[in-house]
């Protein structure tokens, strides 16, 4: 019996109770998935993978025991979380089963922030960086793939997954990862027909490196809108953590509107599918984002590194891998 | 969201169809855990912590995919698995949680030995560095004290846990962890009165430290009886995986008489029983064996590596402390 690393892919918790969606979609999440959706094509979606159940359970705990609460009360909450994972259908996206889940540990463990600290010092540690990583891409050949690279690589930040991150070595790690698909010609050719960038954010700490990418964006000129995640879930950014992170003033920030560790549509807010329908181009960091928004139609680059055998099998490339994914066709 | 490692315990599948057991216990493991066994003061013993859950159905994955099954399959026996963890008491040891989700597994996934390949691969590789940690125990000043923390460092070699384990890193690692309780004394001054000792060993790879040690024993005049696995489990190591290890002649190799990771006396043989009950000095590597056995009366050392937060706490050590803990009083 042993200990030990081993890859596995983080969740959320944190459902809002209720949130306002467009159209035909009911005004409170039911905790029943709606079957094909009206705004998505079931194509190219993810689903649940037998990775995920562990994966999601883990992330359960790891949040759990931040939130301080006591071993009964963490217990029933695993247990209830394990019963969702028992009943659910693997036809459905992974991150749906995190929606649930997180909707059981809210109830059960409350509704405070657990990575509020962790979120806080990730920020912190990640600009010491700053300026080396800013110098990094200013002094390369190509400005904007070395920040694409490197925004890509810092989707490694995950306090989530592994409670000690040490910024520096996991950006050198996974800077030194493979691109297992990077379609940087076709991200060229969309971003030059495009005037204005919609930035789907994912974690704290990574978001210092999102900056340096959303700061070659503006300097080639583009409009930037900077989606963060509505409520807290896991370490991915929300309004109240950017505080010291220096987006450029010029960015304009906005919500998903669900607090998702991903945008995924169909419990995402009226106010963000409409500015979702209208971008010209989206650029979508983690994989996060990838579960919720795969096989969306639309002008969307996926931009992550592929941590966990789901995704990696979702985006054909090896598990590490570093991954710019374009729309098709 | 992300990657990486972290500390996750792994676990089982197998627990035999029938098995003989002495005494009043059923002579059929019925998957309900017996309060209050025959044999077993209730104190001490390992309850089920929340960290349980996701580690053993992180564990019962690996073994699925290397059984090569499909994903259909794996997700209905991971569903399943994950049902019985819904339904779990957490008084109840991990180690019994382990054998309910490892019948499932068998009945859904087959028989075989999917970590076959792995264990020959384990030995093989630890054999390799045999003469060197041989010879660093015989030039060392005290060699008894060196063969157990090299052989507990040893239990760092778990393929279950983390699929790739290369042997001479996680011993290297493992020998630089601090000895977190170490009952050294105690530990000779029971051997000094034992003509025997029954080792109980762990993992294949580990086994070939363990070598190390029990040639130790012999060099100091003691019979040594070496207990492994009744039937494939993880990397545990069996008969069947002893072949090229090298264990002396002059050891008796017995069987626990269960495809448990660990032993725990409720399903553990009638033969093994008495060997065990009229044990003069007990060596009980690994932490599969601690969570089985910790709380039972009698002459035994448990030697481990701390790999999880369950089994840390248990022990009143911090995770990846090596341990040597004597009997109580």
């Amino acid at each position: 019996m042993g200990v030990f690393p081993f890859f596995l892919r983080l969740w959320p918790p944190g459902i809002p109770a209720e949130f306002s969606i467009s159209g035909t979609r009911p005004a409170r999440f039911s905790l029943v998935w709606p079957n094909g959706s009206g705004t998505s094509s079931k194509e190219d979606k993810v689903h649940t993978y037998p990775e995920c159940i562990p994966c999601i359970l883990r992330a359960s705990l790891t949040a759990g025991r931040l939130s301080g609460k006591g071993e009964e009360e963490l217990w029933s909450a695993l247990q209830e979380a394990a019963q969702v994972c028992a009943a659910w259908e693997r036809e459905k996206p992974p991150i749906a089963l995190g929606a649930e889940v997180a909707a059981v540990l809210k109830r059960k463990l409350g509704q405070g922030d657990p990575f509020w600290k962790a979120k806080k010092e990730g920020n912190a540690a990640v600009l010491r960086l700053y300026p080396a990583l800013k110098e990094r891409v200013r002094s390369s050949e190509d400005p904007l793939f070395e920040a694409l690279r490197l925004s890509a690589a810092g989707n490694a930040l995950d306090l989530g997954v592994h409670p000690e991150v040490h910024a520096e070595e996991a950006l050198s790690l996974a800077l030194r990862q493979p691109l297992g698909r990077w379609d940087y010609e076709l991200f060229q050719k969309h971003l030059k027909e495009a005037e204005s960038v919609l930035y789907l954010a994912d974690n704290a700490g990574e978001i210092v490196v999102d900056r340096i990418l959303i700061e070659e964006l503006l300097a080639l000129g583009k409009r930037v809108t900077l989606a963060v995640r509505g409520g807290p879930i896991l370490n991915d950014v929300t309004l109240a953590d950017l505080a010291e992170v220096g987006i450029p003033r010029e960015v304009e920030i906005i919500s998903t509107g669900s607090d998702l560790p991903g945008v995924f549509l169909p419990l995402s807010s009226a106010d963000f599918l409409a500015r979702f329908h209208r971008a010209e181009l989206i650029l979508s960091k983690g994989m996060g984002n990838f579960e919720g928004l795969h096989g969306e139609r639309g002008p969307i680059f996926f931009l992550f590194q592929a941590k966990c055998y789901p995704v990696a099998q979702e985006a054909g490339v090896k598990v590490g891998s570093l991954v710019l994914l374009g729309p098709r066709g």
